[in-house]
């Protein structure tokens, strides 16, 4: 039975990510589905810093367009300057990496939420530059489990962590099709029918 | 400060995750981020279905050579086959789809773990056969939520929640490396240095 609180995505804080190291063509599906990721777990803008790739944008923005939201989509802009931007903002900036304090057998997640600020979380692909670590950029080196795995799954769990499972619960806004959960089969709904 | 229980993965419910629908080359990338992510979040084992992909298998073996644990990889059966021997070795198997019962507003993953049998996971990429709703494959079918975004994802969160967090917690035997957890910088310890 499916308890639909509707809850709207302004009641949660701001969350950014910025996507390091993406290379043109070898990383476009990956990363695409970490833009997606971002998206769908109420991420507020993915920002893919320092390259541009408009196979990504096209796709990030056609998926918003159809499916709501008012997520944002930002690309070369230097990571450093997002970085320095966010830090003078007064928001937190999140390292993902597998050497970081594990979000599961340390406190470090409720150290982050306990500050109630904005957040940028800053998701690498192969290796990352030694600055990441520093507090020169994060605030915080998180690690979804310290196993090699996949930036995606450890940003999926970090935001699903972070918004406490409120962020599978969203009315994405101004939609234009809708998937209405379903134990066998498919149904969608399109702006047609919505009521 | 980290307060690691050191669970042994032996005290978890065996979870297969089968990859369903994987393209050579194209999907490359992906389908080994959603073998590691398995890997990773205490899954025992991985089946590419239908099609074999060496270069899949090399990284997946090689991760586990170095980063331990016994996981099992295995490639080329039909999906078909796999879901039949499962259920008949009375297992439950559960489809992850954008279009299943919302992980976080249903009561789906509690009716799963009511049942504590042993668990395949069918992770499709692009469009899935129809069949894979009915109930002559799954027996559930899950959506992490009910937006398109990463099937990497959807796996990690089912994975994180259906072991409760305790998966990122494992002491992975047979290790030849291993992360110690820090605020800054990397520690990684060999096999030579572990206590």
């Amino acid at each position: 039975m499916e308890n639909s609180k509707q809850n709207q995505k302004s009641d949660l804080p701001k969350v950014f990510v910025l996507r390091w190291g993406h290379r043109p063509q070898r990383d476009v599906r990956l990363t695409t589905h970490v833009a997606l990721t971002a998206r769908a777990l109420c991420a507020s803008g993915f920002i893919l810093s320092d390259v541009e790739d408009s196979s990504i944008e096209q796709t990030v923005k056609k998926i918003t367009t159809h499916w709501g939201g008012n997520f944002q989509f930002e690309m070369g802009t230097s990571w450093k300057k997002v970085v320095h931007d966010w830090k003078n903002n007064d928001s937190v900036v999140v390292h993902l990496t597998a050497y970081g304090e594990n979000i599961q057998t340390s406190d470090v997640l409720n150290r982050i939420k306990t500050l109630k600020k904005d957040i940028l979380v800053v998701v690498g692909s192969q290796k990352v530059p030694g600055e990441f670590f520093s507090s020169d950029v994060s605030d915080f080196n998180v690690s979804v489990g310290n196993q090699p795995h996949s930036e995606c799954s450890a940003l999926a769990i970090f935001l699903d962590r972070f918004f406490e499972g409120k962020e599978l619960d969203v009315n994405f806004e101004k939609a234009k099709i809708k998937i209405v959960p379903q134990k066998r089969g498919k149904e969608i709904k399109s702006d047609l029918e919505f009521s």
